[in-house]
């Protein structure tokens, strides 16, 4: 049995594309998997708050020799953590934004990419010092935009700093398994839109019947 | 006579190498042009709110249709965007943070990046349906970094996912003009974060007597 977290990131709510596609595959999952647990974390409403300059002194400094103050400032980066770590496959719904993930979205990068939590710094292995504390993890993320042709094999590939920068920084921490599905279309609305979407959903259908 | 904005976006403050770096260009380019007007955006302490639902709502609406809520919902891009437009020169401190820029720093992208303010869209048009609507602006970007080597000739360049996005979504609003100058090895510190400081001072000395 998995734990599974979903994670919206769109400001929008009902009009989201991207939660559409977050709920249609946690809910594809449940049909193969009925017993695995759910977590869901709403960004647009649960806004993980900017780094600050307590929140890197304290992660910098050994946990038993933190101040009630650095300990307050990492209180929601561990509440992230903890159920980052506590899942084993995440489901991401992320809408492109200015060609990369919305703020929110980096907002929580910056607070579960986190030394001493999911990676280690180890200044004297000279060749290597960064290892990664996340292991056995696989990744969805589904990605909506408003123009279309974000996938790898589209003309708007090179203007998609979103998959490649989420790779490397998942990556990074140990989350190497990660698949993206794209809709787009969002922009031209009407028929465009719903064949991207309905096209998504079906390789939705068809990446869980695989995966799960 | 031009005017500068001048920006920071590290979560540091007397810390901050990035800081460090944009002060010393503003300092330098002032040098050159005492009469220059110079404005300041400090994102550490003026954090820009993520875009929301009705951001976007009161984005795609024409103005003068714009509820009360929708015209608030925008009140803080409106300031944003007026700063920047009216800046010849852009001076941005940007810490590398988890590959990219800090959360912040995409916020404030969020905020100024916005239709029928810094480009248009025109679906009419289906062959350049966007329309950049900043011009004849200069940019200068200032990275600091934990690890050394983020520069397009170093070894770190294919996870440096902060300087082919910001020149994408620049670009797309018609900001072209952009230089990139690093200073790295903050993690190392000491001598070798030292070294790093100077030569980016240096560079940015030659960069401000070439430019300005």
């Amino acid at each position: 049995m998995s734990t599974l977290l979903h994670l919206d990131a769109s400001p929008r709510n009902d009009r989201s594309h991207s939660r559409r596609l977050s709920a249609f595959f946690v809910q594809q999952w449940l049909e193969r998997h009925p017993s695995d647990t759910v977590l869901y974390r709403d960004l647009r409403v649960f806004t993980p708050p900017h780094v600050t300059e307590d929140w890197i002194a304290g992660a910098f400094s050994p946990p038993d020799q933190r101040s009630p103050q650095l300990r307050q400032a990492l209180q929601l980066s561990d509440l992230l953590i903890d159920e980052f770590m506590s899942a084993d496959v995440y489901v991401f719904g992320v809408p492109m934004s200015n060609f990369a993930a919305p703020a929110v979205f980096k907002a929580y990068i910056d607070n579960i990419v986190r030394v001493g939590r999911t990676f280690l710094y180890v200044p004297d292995d000279a060749a290597a010092p960064y290892k990664p504390l996340v292991h056995g993890k696989r990744m969805f993320v589904l990605v909506s935009s408003g123009a279309a042709g974000y996938a790898p094999t589209g003309p708007m590939w090179p203007l998609n700093h979103l998959e490649p920068h989420l790779r490397s920084i998942f990556g990074f921490i140990g989350v190497s398994d990660v698949t993206f599905i794209y809709a787009g279309n969002d922009m031209s609305g009407g028929e465009k839109l719903e064949s991207a979407i309905n096209e998504a959903l079906a390789q939705i259908r068809k990446t869980v019947r695989t995966a799960a």
